[in-house]
């Protein structure tokens, strides 16, 4: 059985009223060996989810975090309350900029609450504040219903990459517990598997909070794709073995340049590619470019708590004192990328121009 | 209190007689948390002590074995027995054979056993059993003391490579608790921080045993260097950033053409320092040298059980069902290494005519 098939790594819970429904969503820190459902029915519960990985992941972070601001605006709207313009959108403001700060690098939470900001933006002085309440909710589904359409065109793109008899790498987790459902590095997997080709993937633990072992590997395993789990540090060993004809990864997010940041150890990889000749592939959607961004080198990138290594599963495995250094990602530049995979093809060679054109939508 | 400097990674204790004194050693799959010594006083407990780990680091292998073979022959001395030649020799071959089975890849493990069966073999014939055991345990406290003196040696040829203020990296351990003290890697940053040298080191934490985390960050905090833990995925990270100056590890065999076997993951560190122009050294005595092996893809590769890596440290982190690659060691090519750092001096550059020179200490 597999219960990605059953359940969503994200739903809305329709409570019969705007101000009674709420946000469900898998707990992904006790994945895989619990799976359980966390209900978010105050935005503190939704930021603190999006803080400490309940849910991760660029796409469903930005789709939590959608939904996060409907949850914010329940107070106000509680037993039919018609709250004023000012108040409305004062609690609007607060609740974007909570979400903003739960977590800095990936730039699909910030694309989301601008896109649910612009909406209810458009529609001030159109409509009253519950009727806008209802439409960042539809808007919220949307970005979510979007997602899925997304990452079933990124996974189709990217199989045209993959051939029958291929062994892949993938770093962290870019697969349906990251997005709406299928996912973005995953999907070129699920894709390539779905039209008959017979692969076989390297999934890197990936530490410090092993999203590949506990969250790839379970995937991959649940959905019958021939998985092999290694540690992050067996990556450049097995290309040397040529055990890897390409390797595809996810991304928090994209600079214009096509430098993209992704789960710490990336990089590490990319860098190993390149050494071994094995193409490197970044795939996701297009709400991951930031052209607002020239350079990897401007992408705000998050520290974490040294105790993440110092003490992780269950047992100190180094002294309290000594000092750690925890970056949550890296950014890959784009001279290591040999394309990026989005929901409208392919870029490839990956740089300002291309970049551009395809996250504009226009053609070179 | 630094318990490196009163307590002995290994150590002979003495029972009044042969028969009655054993090896005592720092059992280290319980550090840092716990400092418990295990004292064994069968060859069965020496052989599970290399096996699982309480003893590692190819050096201290070698010493722990050479002991080893010395408990091994206590069952046939036992009261003052005078066992005939043959059984004397009989046993002394079953040890050995049983002791070189513990693991696979650390050349100083048959290197001890060879020398120690040498010695039994000069002797045969011209003293009683009970002679050439005294001479066999006379012969394992030397290669200890030797040990000590070699680490000292490669510590002071290694701090010449380091400059005021430099930052090193380091990957597994292979430090006092590697070997009989002072360590290989690390002497080489002992040294140096004893020549008045300020260096700083980050020590990859090297999955999946966590040598570097528990062993590693242990040794340097407590010795007073600049220490900072790293997960194995952040080194090509902070090689990027300018951060690493230069890379020191151990070696498990080194191949008559300078292919150096370590641990998992230092094929990955060499592999980003060449990109990022790192010299990238090696520390190892001459003992860790093979020359019976032409390259290193003739070094056997230990494989260790999956669990270690879907369940560490209290924790399943994976489901049991899903395959595990674990091999406990890769090979670094030697092109990939600027130096080997010996008691005997600097290899550099590493090739075949090189290595011979230094491993048969003829001058080139």
């Amino acid at each position: 059985m597999n219960p990605l098939k059953k359940l969503e790594t994200l739903s809305w819970i329709d409570g019969g009223h705007f101000s009674q429904s709420y946000l469900r969503m898998i707990d992904q820190t006790l994945l895989p060996m619990e799976l359980k459902l966390l209900d978010c029915r105050t935005i503190e519960t939704v930021w603190e989810a999006i803080k400490m990985l309940r849910v991760r992941g660029a796409p469903a972070i930005g789709i939590a975090a959608a939904y996060g601001v409907c949850v914010g605006l329940q107070p106000l709207l509680v037993d039919g309350k018609q709250p004023s313009e000012t108040a409305f959108f004062e609690r609007l403001k607060q609740s974007c900029e909570y979400l903003a700060g739960s977590r800095p690098t990936a730039v699909n939470l910030f694309w989301a609450l601008d896109r649910i900001s612009a909406k209810a933006d458009s529609l001030r002085g159109k409509a009253s504040p519950v009727e806008i309440a209802d439409a960042l909710l539809t808007e919220a589904k949307a970005i979510h219903e979007e997602d899925r359409a997304i990452c079933r065109a990124i996974g189709n793109y990217g199989a045209s990459l993959v051939r029958d008899g291929d062994s892949l790498l993938t770093h962290c987790n870019a697969g349906g517990l990251a997005t709406a459902d299928y996912g973005t590095a995953l999907a070129v997997f699920f894709a390539a598997t779905e039209q008959g080709k017979k692969i076989h993937v390297f999934a890197d633990e990936t530490r410090p909070l092993l999203q590949g072992a506990r969250l790839t590997s379970w995937e991959l395993w649940r959905r019958g794709i021939d998985v092999t789990l290694i540690c992050d540090s067996m990556a450049a060993l097995v290309m040397r073995q040529g055990k890897v004809n390409a390797v595809f990864v996810g991304a928090d997010r994209i600079a214009a340049n096509g430098d993209a940041a992704n789960k710490i150890g990336t990089y590490g990889v990319a860098v190993a590619a390149k050494a071994h000749g094995v193409p490197f592939y970044v795939a996701a959607p297009v709400s991951t470019f930031d052209l607002s961004i020239a350079d990897g080198s401007f992408i705000p990138i998050e520290e974490r708590d040294g105790e993440e290594i110092r003490c992780g599963f269950g047992k100190r495995t180094a002294p309290a004192e000594v000092r750690v250094y925890n970056p949550a990602f890296d950014v890959t530049p784009a001279e290591l990328i040999q394309g990026i995979v989005t929901e409208r093809g392919i870029i490839s060679p990956v740089h300002r121009e291309s970049v551009k054109h395809k996250a504009l939508n226009t053609e070179l």
